[in-house]
């Protein structure tokens, strides 16, 4: 019984590798490969067709990224276990992506990106970080990392989850009948939420429509988060003054989308961050040294919340 | 003897309301004012023509930026004493302008944008901070708080300045012995040095050629300390990939100028920092006692040394 890799050939290259040196005992193999029926662990981002049929006796599925929406959860059997990337260098390039992203807008960089281009040279005042309250959406490792970043720059923040969860120097709403407080003192939303039934198209008419005139959102969830014709319509109505999209739907995004043109849309190609390939093969070992002496796995899934 | 403010109206009168709070005995007064001969304090961007005619009981002359280069010194005179400005708000905004400088450049920010606008959906995998090596000119106030935010970032930090410094985590070089192996190994270089016969134009050719191929210059320190015909060169060589300008020779960049348009540069006009009005009247308020009371000020300039 192996592992199984299915994920680009230079990941799949370092993860055997590590795989060699810490776990020498498991047979690792890199998809495609013949002998997949014998899969025990599947590491992937995507699925693939028919897996029943092809890995009957497949224990555990690791995502290669932090959500875990992408792998198609409603094609696995329930009995197989689920768990998310949780590793380092994933934090820590969501931290630097949403920090780049807060600083960008609260110092108006955008602004001054397009006075460049029109020849403009119009200095503001800067304003205290205090004075700009970031709102949070999902308070798990990546959102409460960023949040505690934030927070020690002296940015007002606040979080919004399913569950209440406190972070220190951080204001936390919880639940529906808190959505509306929270969004109403947000001048920079972030999106850090999983992608489930209840979260599909949160970032819609109706939240924009919440947040103070002239807030930024920011959507480093996944694009079935936002809803794209009610995210045109509030920035070319003012609603909101700026919008920083690194996922969409679907990804690529198609050639003469609106998002691609539009002068208040900052759009990157699902880059915020990704597991690194040697602490994402480490994160992956741990849980099945875990999993084999009966240990809780680190972000397994809690399939019928769907994250 | 009068304190005497010489500045935009918006900060003038924040400083006038925390002077009447706080040292409600010294007469405050705005720029112009009849009564300039009482000035004994002068806080101001740029000093007056005429200045010892002007005030000639003048004793203290109060920068309101971090740098003093600007004030036009060589009209001071010597028994005047000169003070910086050091404030929080003055730190934290240059701390949260490099880190967004650093964060661009280290997580091609610069490119994806040219990407959007051109239709391109490009990821490139992240590389972690710690292989990028960020090295900053000034290790004062300014240089030291951002070396000290990066290297939290997990960014490999070194830095240069005149005399030997020592900063947690940071690798440090000194004196002109140093500075090439200093370049040799800085991938994104920040300028954050005061403007003094010794530094002016030292972003110069010879600078960019000691930097490793595809470097990015960042600077932050005053437009004096660059040579913009020799950024342009380096730039469209390839020996440079990028430039991120805030500060300009002459300020406002001039219509026409050639770092407008060019595709590797971005431009600021001279925002990375400024100090807040009321944390910058507190500091001031504080040097004044520290003056009266015989205590060394905090920020007070060597006039020989020009910094």
């Amino acid at each position: 019984m192996s592992f199984l890799c299915k994920t680009t050939p230079e990941r799949g290259l370092v993860w055997q590798a590590r795989f060699a040196e810490r776990l020498p005992d498991l047979p690792f193999r890199l998809w495609p490969d013949p002998k997949m029926a014998e899969t025990r662990f599947l590491a992937a981002w995507t699925i693939p067709d028919a897996l029943p049929q092809l890995m009957p006796g497949l224990e555990v599925l690791f995502s290669i990224g932090a959500g875990i929406d992408q792998l198609g959860l409603a094609a696995v059997p329930p009995s197989i276990r689920v768990v998310r990337m949780i590793e380092p260098g994933l934090v820590a390039g969501m931290v630097e992506y949403v920090a780049w992203a807060v600083l960008s807008q609260h110092r108006e960089l955008f602004r001054y990106e397009a006075d460049q281009r029109a020849g403009l040279w119009n200095p503001a005042p800067n304003r205290a970080p205090g004075e700009c309250r970031v709102g949070i959406m999902g308070t798990g490792t990546l959102g409460g990392a960023c949040l505690r970043h934030l927070a020690a720059l002296g940015f007002a923040c606040r979080s919004w989850s399913r569950r209440p969860s406190e972070i220190e120097g951080v204001q936390g709403f919880s639940g529906p009948e808190d959505l509306d407080a929270f969004l109403a003192g947000t001048d920079i939303l972030v999106c850090l939420l999983p992608l489930t039934d209840d979260t599909r198209h949160i970032l819609d008419r109706r939240c924009f429509s919440r947040l103070p005139a002239g807030a930024c959102v920011v959507n480093c969830g996944r694009g079935g988060h936002l809803v794209a014709r009610d995210l045109i319509d509030a920035l070319d109505s003012g609603q909101l003054s700026q919008a920083v999209l690194d996922v969409t739907e679907p990804e690529p995004l198609p050639p003469g989308h609106p998002f691609w043109r539009h002068p208040r849309i900052r759009l990157t190609p699902h880059i915020a961050s990704d597991s690194q390939p040697q602490s994402g093969a480490d994160a992956v070992i741990e849980n099945i040294r875990r999993y084999e002496s009966g240990q809780p796995m680190i972000g397994e899934v809690d399939r019928r919340l769907g994250y």
